[in-house]
């Protein structure tokens, strides 16, 4: 039943892509409880097509709780009778996605409106296009070209689930995972939230680095001062926080904070030489992907090495103070740096946030009083290669791109992915198809239209191939 | 006529606040380009009642220019026709003030709105209250009492210009007093822009320091990228900023722009005598002014040096990157810094831009380009004490409060009196009825009635002085 389904795919391209159009025009940002009944349309919207392509058990899952009070649903559903032909019992795949977006700001920055759809030059730019609607929408639009030419069957069993929190750290689906592992049950993860290392080069992601996401808030005085009056004599929150973060990090970006490197793994040396023959230039990196004068970070480590397999730490924002146009001479009472550390194997969350904090409020200046938050955190993971999903993604791949694919790590975070690995106890396979240029978490966001069929195709083989 | 016009002001108290209060509901913020009509209405609103109370020659002078494209008019009225009894050519007083108000954000910490002023305890609160509508008005309604126990005639020549920039640096009036010296011809100028050193104790300020408003804008990459695909290779503006401000200032206060103490003069040895002697505790001034748990400042000079005779360095806020609820994981493409100096006597704004600016290009990190920009300045200016005027206005002050005007200098910049001083070659008595804990430029804005009403018995005790 594969080739019927791709088929039906190729025909029916054009619709696939005008639905996928009508959840993008969903402002579902999950960080601003503004958009909360937006986020919660998302649900529904992807919950009614699962239940008309014919999935099975079609719910949502609400994850508030009184110690997660603002929380966006779960989005479950599943097919348990498929039947091998050999009379073994039926491998199940479990499908991720995440219908949750980025806030769009800045948004005088977006060509098109974030939130109205727009084809250019074979793209399709909205924010989500490609984290992770667009690829979400792939892994359904696979489940109904298979559904539909095989007479309501799967050639595997399914369990789909797709939540609404991605984007603030997950919170809900981490919990239903504890406690709920049985109701997941698996044998392998599918998640299509990576990239492709280059355009037409098949790609799976077999690491990804950790995070913590952290708010330090230091307050001077009791009220904003005006700077004449008090400028010499009161101090300045601003000042203090731009003294911490100058001491966290050198002026080559090596991380200050005493411990923070001390369970940073190498990759292998094997790993080390793949990554040496993916094809890939630091000079047009830096000027067609950065544009910036210059790259960067550790010395003695690649790109690829700095962005993969080292920690880094990024200042956000600065909220506080006066930011609109023209003067204003406050002494703001509070200000506050949105701080993240990116972390890899095998550095935890925990520790290196006690490691940060600590540090922190060494360096907290005179006149200043310091709260350092946790906002939300990530596992680093590595997952293995030597296992028969890996070849049925990779063979699936080879029939629709003619290449071999290639094996690398995600600098960003899912932490989902380690969650599936500590409580679910399945290799997960991170298959992606957006492009390194598609402007993730950025104005102009976009999916290559061309990948997003590719992407339908290669999980329809992929989850034949697992049936077979 | 001096007494019945005392008697008249007494009489008439009620109504010179409910008149205030209507101008203060004029969200006459200058540096929002959303209240340019708001900001106009104020001036309608003062030179019409300039015409109501008898001033002769009222009129808006717009200061927009294509140089100057968003400027807010200039009030002006006079009144010329003073006949002293000795038959001597009579003294002309410049009066001057502002009818523009700072921001009101952040506006949850009002208890008040900033545009509904509300009279609680004595005070009345409103943006502007003190900053400078108030004081302001003082001058109108000492006007209007002589005028109107005087059969239309004042003791002293007047001229009356009040500007709609003072919070947005005074672009426009500066012009005019630079291209139109004559129009504003006088003997002595009066402002009141200043506060009393403490509750009951009359005031004169002699000394203000200048400043310089910059911007420093950092950019790195070419849009805002993802931090897991980025971090660690690309620049981060925010990063930058923290560098650069952290090398601007050494942790006790001291200013590490090469070169940038080498004109600063110290008061003379009578002045830091007298400021010993006025009533001051700084552990008081920590604890109720401030709030913070530590004053900040350069070790070695007391808080009124640090505040009155030595520059400052300060930030007010950090524009870009993420700034709304929760976590947003982006580099931003750019990110600025606003800052101010506080300039003394004898820096330059101009010398002083040019050092800053210089240093902070020397300090730029690594794939990070720099636009360092000068908002607006003003000079740093002491006054002489020697004067007709000044014995004038003390004298005026000890009828009202019974007590000896203090000689202070202000920390704030005023930048008018500057051009006065340089243009007109008039002295300026500043002479303010404000309190240290009004808010100047902060949620909760106040002036301490009581002091509204004694400020314009002093105007009017000492125009007739001069006119005497």
């Amino acid at each position: 039943m594969t080739e019927p389904a791709v088929s039906f795919a190729k025909n029916n391209r054009v619709r696939f892509v005008e639905e996928l159009k009508s959840l993008l025009r969903i402002p579902s940002i999950s960080t601003d409880p503004e958009h909360a009944a937006d986020t919660r349309r998302a649900a529904d919207f992807v919950a009614a097509e699962l239940r008309r392509i014919g999935m099975e058990n079609v719910r949502l899952i609400e994850t508030t709780t009184s110690a997660h009070p603002s929380g966006h649903p779960l989005v479950y559903a599943d097919y348990l009778r498929a039947k091998p032909a050999d009379g073994k019992s039926a491998t199940t795949v479990l499908l991720y996605g995440h219908y949750d977006v980025q806030p769009p700001d800045p948004l005088d920055e977006w060509k098109s409106p974030p939130f109205e759809p727009t084809e250019r030059d074979g793209n399709l730019y909205a924010r989500g296009a490609v984290d992770d609607k667009g690829q979400m929408w792939m892994h359904v639009k696979a489940l109904e070209s298979l559904l539909a030419t095989g007479g309501g069957k799967l050639p595997v069993n399914i369990r789909v689930i797709i939540e609404g929190e991605e984007e603030v750290g997950g919170e809900g689906i981490a919990a239903f995972v504890r406690e709920h592992p049985e109701q997941l049950a698996a044998d392998v993860a599918l998640v299509s939230d990576t990239e492709m290392f280059a355009p037409d080069l098949p790609t799976l992601c077999v690491g990804l680095r950790g995070m913590i996401y952290t708010e330090i808030e230091a307050r001077g005085a009791r009220t904003d001062l005006h700077s004449g009056m008090y400028g010499g004599a009161a101090p300045n929150p601003f000042m203090a926080l731009a003294q911490i973060i100058a001491q966290l990090k050198d002026a080559e970006g090596k991380i200050l904070i005493p411990g923070f490197y001390d369970k940073v793994a190498k990759p292998s040396a094997d790993e080390l030489k793949a990554w040496k023959a993916i094809p890939f230039d630091e000079e047009v990196y830096r000027e067609h992907e950065v544009g910036s004068t210059e790259l960067t970070g550790e010395p003695g480590y690649s790109v690829l090495e700095r962005t993969w397999a080292r920690p880094t730490l990024e200042v956000h924002g600065m909220p506080g103070g006066f930011i609109g146009a023209g003067a204003k001479t406050v002494i703001p009472a509070k200000a506050v740096a949105k701080i993240s550390m990116r972390l890899v194997p095998d550095q935890t969350p925990a520790k290196t946030f006690a490691l940060y904090k600590s540090f922190v409020e060494s360096l907290c200046p005179k006149g200043i009083t310091l709260e350092v938050r946790l906002i939300h955190s990530g596992d680093p993971i590595v997952v293995s290669t030597d296992n028969p999903y890996v070849r049925a993604a990779t063979s699936a791949m080879h029939d629709v791109f003619a290449k071999e694919t290639v094996f690398v790590r995600g600098g960003g975070s899912i932490p989902i992915v380690g969650d599936f690995i500590r409580e679910l106890h399945i290799p997960t396979l991170m298959m992606g198809f957006g492009l390194p240029d598609d402007n993730l978490h950025a104005p102009n966001e976009k999916f290559h239209l061309a990948n997003f069929h590719r992407g339908i195709e290669s999980i329809i083989r992929f989850l034949s191939n697992v049936g077979a």
